[in-house]
């Protein structure tokens, strides 16, 4: 298991980290999850990491379930359970039925085949598309 | 380069599929993108793979630019080059702008950095995403 | 792109190892395909590889064709595309017809779509299967 | 841990999918393993990897012990802990003897370091292969 | 090819990012390499990138050689064209010998067939490494 | 769980690679660690593996450290829990502090980063890089 650090533990920038996120979550900075207890003892990644956090998950041109699901998409693309579980839970908070949630891994399985099947069968660019 | 086998020269299984791609795009048979002519030598993978994105990527509950953003977002994680620009062409014309393309690539970077850090802290799951 | 080592300017040692390979596959060593010509700069690793791939693709339990199936599926999942064609071409050599070809896709396109439902439920391993 | 479904709770749908596989498996329906049991909410994705499970690993051209090993030499790949052990156990079942076994991981880790090899040293494609 | 963009095509914030890099390189603007040129068009991305590479690769308690080289396996092990390519230019620049290079390359493919034994045979974390 | 093999009960060659192991890191044979355990099964995978190690970690031009670094990047990258606990461990034995802890995890997802950043906008290779 990775040392975990208390919120109590923490040092003063880690604790700085943990109540911006618990403000704009509203809860409590020791009911802060795992993440950011096991960043703690690097507080240049953890500042770095929640900052572009805030950036990339904030108000924008796409709405907050859609950016939800495109972190999940990542996660699951890269088989990384902990962010799996997190942002489920996540994208569940911001709106995701369970019919959205199958209709998202029916979309998910599609594109690892095409990824798949685009390698295999070793398929050229189309010039249609070499300017994207 | 692959056996890219052109419509004229396609077996009827592979025709058919082709024409009901042509079809729903409102396109020739023979501007069909090369993944088809790749799959065209393999009727059986091709017709899978044809309806599994005809029921993925269809009308839902998700909207279509939804959909091709998770789409997107699993081939760059996966790094898939043909996905990535054929699929980057089908979220413009679904709708994605340029603001919308920046934050999307801000979200699929962000995801990213959060499953190598979850990796590399081996952070457990929390006990409330345990039910996700 | 690399320095791609010609055989006649090779060091002795990349030299003795493609003379064995050439001598294994009835080719001249000057027809060695271009991984050999990339590692030849670099002989320790060039001389590993070598001997790990003929004690692994060699006679044994398995049959040569089956073995080139599983090198294949490896390569398609890591999509490496120089792997992908050139072990194409050696599993054609050993036998695999089309049909073979299009049986053996189906596969690694189900094991790649169990993968992420496994990953992406975040399955946990049935106690029957613990023992493995 | 994911809402694994008891079969006896599963909706008609998932019961029918449990049901093919319990018959073709000669086991009762609740001693399916877990990945059915993770999938029982999402019957549509469900119904489509069984029926892609069956065709992919049904009778063919391959042997049924050359497909396992294919679908094992992926979930390596993927490091897919759950489909390790599953499909593990399920070769085994078809006749991976522990000789077999070990020849097998031989192919597969000779595999995984040509497709590093290839990638590190940027090799490009010889043009013998560019056919395939 | 992708929408690549000259520097004096470039907004204002993508020339100053350029401008920074140029300065650090001792390189005039327009000679800067391609990935830049890519990211011109998305300047919040192009401007967190680069602050975060200067951040990460300037000097500190690693050497600069070093940081090349780890960046450089993330590279290999992710199969990254075009980051194999500019960092292993980047690692000669900053020392790397040709003996260090084959070194390097012996420990990648060392680690890379470690990471797919500990998954293939599944082997339990030992206690006395869990507080890593 | 893995079946792992007690040193008391290992057959004679997975014994002496145990041996020679022990010998070099001054522990005793029953106080090996889990991954040789799980490889006892196995000798040819685990002879080759124990050499190839030996030789890539061993004395060169590279010091130890970053020989370290450079394993650890790469499982990191391939989210290897196993190889992260284990060689996060033998990097701080081989005196990686944690300012250099949290320096090199900069660089790593630094570099993952500029990984995906490559394929998502699919950068063409400069002409200066081609050479490597």
């Amino acid at each position: 298991m990775p040392k975990l650090v208390a919120y109590k533990d923490m040092n003063p920038r880690a604790k700085a980290v943990v109540d911006g996120i618990a403000r704009a979550r509203s809860i409590k900075p020791d009911e802060i999850n795992n993440v950011w207890k096991a960043l703690a003892r690097h507080p240049d990644v953890m500042e770095r990491f929640a900052d572009e956090l805030k950036m990339a998950m904030g108000p924008g041109k796409l709405d907050p379930l859609t950016k939800e699901l495109v972190y999940l998409a990542v996660s699951i693309a890269n088989q990384c359970d902990y962010c799996i579980a997190s942002h489920t839970a996540m994208a569940a908070k911001k709106g995701m039925t369970g019919e959205m949630h199958e209709e998202f891994m029916a979309v998910v399985l599609a594109a690892q085949k095409g990824n798949k099947i685009a390698s295999a069968y070793r398929v050229p660019v189309d010039a249609a598309f070499e300017e994207n």
